[in-house]
């Protein structure tokens, strides 16, 4: 099949930047040093791209990721990153579940769900889930008491994942990590989950890396000139066309908008975006008919509207990849 | 079913305020004076309550609403308000088709996908789809010389929907009217499709309102006054509590954000959206696992990230229906 016979809006990755974004990550931070993370695609079959290059274990933000990656086989070794109060469906999965926890009652929820090992989440500085890393290693007792099996820490240093200057992004970086290393001493265990693609290479205290925009990547990340490639691309075609401005059949519902508004491949400029279209100004003259691409802002919410994406090499698609595990 | 007994997050429709929001709507616009628009709800069981009372044209934005209207044995007099260049789809749809048009090449793939009837869509302001006025009947003239059957003209006035002065509003709205008056005075026919919820009540001129989000509302329109309800909120659980503030498991995956941040019902500041979470101030302290309301900032892009809404009344889950018109 070829691109122009996709309807659109279509969600494309380009094969090759991919194959790019995935191996420089693997050499990087190979096999077990990476832990990726399916929130940002939710999509299995790029899942075993990853697992087939030796990364083993996954991390997962929502619970129906987990069991669509136990369901595809890739459950060797499934981080839960996140807090859930019913751990029940978690507990029936068949894979090797390990779930965060950074409360009494969360500690209490992976009991009473039937999961067996967690990480203690640590705040490292971005307000969101962890305990004080003062309170860790209590916590760490009360879940071992519990009869959890507790296999370390996890701290993400979110806030610091798209810092324009890469050495102030370092500084904060081994700050954010210096608290988790406290917390892991009081913590025990041989696991320390942290990062993301915007600390890969600067995040030198977490054993595991929890990357996960690196494979598709977005606009948000391109500025800070990673060695990973824009891969996601959506193509839309141009429905109408006046003299200022043309009109595009993608929108808001194909777009996460919250980092802005996406870019146009080839140049042009974008005036807004509403539900169903994007209106822009076409940098060289555009026709009714005629393909266009954008690049999205951020990778993760853009990738839950679609029910696919079409892996392609040239104008030709090469396979079609459910986004199967969007949803909770 | 209870609500408590939902996996968050969850979308919540209030049945009240959803009857509410319908019949006050139905009174002012009754039967075929509005033809409500399902893309701010995408739900084929919502549009069904519409169609009990009174309603039996409807708006469409994309082809898999109107494949999927059809579906539901909705199709008596269904409208894509929209261009597309590959009508082939709407060719094979079991229902009265009719279909927004603009340029020669939105005709051209009208008659090629076998649609049979049109509207000529007219820019009255907003920087989107629809010819300028003055060549709509050139336009109408090259429809029907084709063998299409135009119905008439359709122009929606989207720049005005979320003007807070309402008098300025109404004014607005009367220019832009004028505009879509001499168009239909070149092209002729019976339908004069316009507006929207934040023009229900000032458009003079449309024979029928394309209202959609009446029916669920948003903070965005309520802030303009309007006698409907906010009936969607989307329910979420306390993952997590701080010093300083407490974190749901609802975000960006959940909620369009391109009107900005949901707001929390019962008070309380969001400090900020990520991908699975809302980190917010409550303003009375809140426990994990405590359920907290947020209403979303712009429904339709909201609607679009959730399998279901469920239909409550107090506690109680009454009905749950698909959101079974998504993607396209």
């Amino acid at each position: 099949m070829r691109i122009q016979d996709l309807p659109t809006p279509a969600l494309l990755v380009d094969a090759a930047d991919l194959e790019h974004n995935l191996a420089t990550m693997a050499e990087a931070l190979p096999g077990p040093r990476l832990r990726p993370h399916v929130k940002a695609h939710k999509c299995t079959a790029l899942a075993k791209r990853q697992a087939s290059l030796g990364h083993r274990g996954f991390t997962c933000a929502t619970i129906r990721e987990m069991e669509g990656m136990a369901a595809a086989g890739l459950g060797e070794d499934l981080l839960l990153a996140n807090e859930v109060l019913d751990a029940r469906r978690l507990g029936r999965i068949d894979a090797r579940v390990t779930l965060a926890v950074d409360s009494p009652e969360t500690i209490d929820a992976a009991v009473a769900g039937g999961v067996r090992e967690v990480l203690i989440d640590v705040n490292v500085g971005l307000p969101r889930c962890g305990c004080a890393p003062e309170n860790a290693g209590a916590l760490a007792d009360r879940a071992r008491q519990a009869g959890l099996e507790v296999r370390g820490v996890m701290g993400y240093e979110g806030h610091l994942m798209i810092v324009p200057d890469r050495e102030k992004q370092a500084e904060g970086v081994r700050e954010a990590m210096a608290m988790l290393s406290l917390a892991h001493a009081d913590v025990g265990g041989e696991v320390v989950s942290a990062g993301g693609t915007g600390s890969y290479d600067s995040n030198r205290v977490a054993t595991e890396i929890q990357a996960g925009s690196y494979a598709l990547m977005d606009t948000a990340y391109a500025a800070l000139g990673l060695p990973f490639r824009c891969a996601l691309q959506l193509e839309a075609t141009v429905i109408s066309v006046s003299e200022a401005f043309a009109v595009a059949d993608c929108g808001l519902k194909a777009l996460g908008m919250d980092h802005g508004n996406p870019e146009i491949v080839g140049g042009g400029s974008v005036w807004f975006c509403s539900d169903e279209h994007v209106t822009f100004a076409p940098e060289t003259p555009v026709g009714v008919g005629d393909r266009i691409r954008l690049l999205p802002a951020h990778v993760d919410p853009t990738a839950a509207y679609h029910e696919r994406m079409h892996l392609v090499a040239g104008e030709d698609v090469l396979e079609s990849w459910p986004i199967d595990m969007r949803g909770w």
